[in-house]
């Protein structure tokens, strides 16, 4: 791959996740699941601190249902910053970005979440892969925390 | 256009929205009256719930002007993330934003506001143009939001 | 340089300060004292508002150490935003990020500090500078501040 060629694969991954965080964000569910390999591990053991098999998802499908589940009442903004995104194929690239979340429970909803309010930083260790299509998509995602806070 | 001056157009237009901020955040009105092309769509009536044209303004000097006598006694601080840039042809592109802002209102000010501190996140759908001289200009604004509060 | 040169450089200089951020708040003091040039002017007399020669440091070693002994025991988070970068040469570079930083003093920490958690916006202005190996680092530092705000 070429310098061209890298500079446009960055800018793609860049986009990517972008479309990520708007598409989660505004709940288009649909659109968000397109984002993810057939085999994309997402691993939100550590981001959660529920730390078992039910927290780890294979492909975009099983991923968004379950964050969907989670999400749906609720108000969220997810912003990323400063990647480090570095190609490591022609179809191949891993990523870490940093990170904020905030989750509002709104008044209306009766809901099990021990928080009305969460605000998280940390950092997300991805990778990506190109398809036959020329279309980047998320490979694989864990998300490690530096603070979480909660009221 | 090639890919080389599609990244470069990307790249102007991520540093025209920088210096927006910057500009904004810094009060430097005359500077920030220049970003704008003459005929630029400024819609603030989502972002700010007052849906009316008093929130519609037309070109930089009506748009600044209006920006000033609402920031200038505050503080305030604009962040946006993570663009999603499309060059739509060789002098015109389009963006979606992720965005937060943040207005103090400062004690020794007597403020009509119905707040001391604002806090918002939201999109900003912009459009923007490469005038003759090949600057990018922003060309419509308009913000969306996930959630504001107020205290 | 040309245009692709330039972009590459642009994007080197971005993930450059990607890794200042990331080593600073995971705390890994060793690969943050690479990022500086021997003779790097970092200067934190105006964010840290204690304007002496005390608060300006020269080169990686000596910045850092400070650092380190201010933050080790602190959990910290610290973002750049809508980086302004200009390539001045074929080895020198500027650029104004916008920012924000919050530092918590957790409970179990007995600390001189003046804050439970500070969170402040500004700006850093900075230059940078490529070595012999072709590798961008930081030649100086300011920080300029909109907001601070502790409790």
């Amino acid at each position: 791959m070429n310098d061209i060629e890298r500079l446009l694969a960055i800018e793609s991954i860049k986009q990517l996740k972008a479309r990520y965080f708007r598409l989660l964000d505004t709940k288009a569910w649909a659109d968000l699941t397109a984002l993810f390999t057939d085999d994309a591990v997402m691993d939100m053991r550590e981001s959660t601190n529920v730390r078992d098999e039910s927290n780890l998802f294979i492909g975009g499908p099983a991923f968004v249902r379950n964050l969907r589940g989670f999400i749906e009442p609720l108000v969220t903004v997810h912003h990323g910053h400063t990647p480090e995104i570095e190609v490591t194929s022609d179809h191949t690239a891993s990523a870490v970005w940093a990170m904020e979340d905030t989750l509002w429970v709104p008044d209306s909803v009766a809901s099990p979440l021990p928080f009305k309010v969460l605000n998280g930083h940390g950092h997300y260790h991805e990778t990506y892969e190109r398809n036959a299509d020329g279309r980047w998509l998320i490979k694989s995602s864990r998300l490690t925390r530096l603070r979480v806070d909660m009221r």
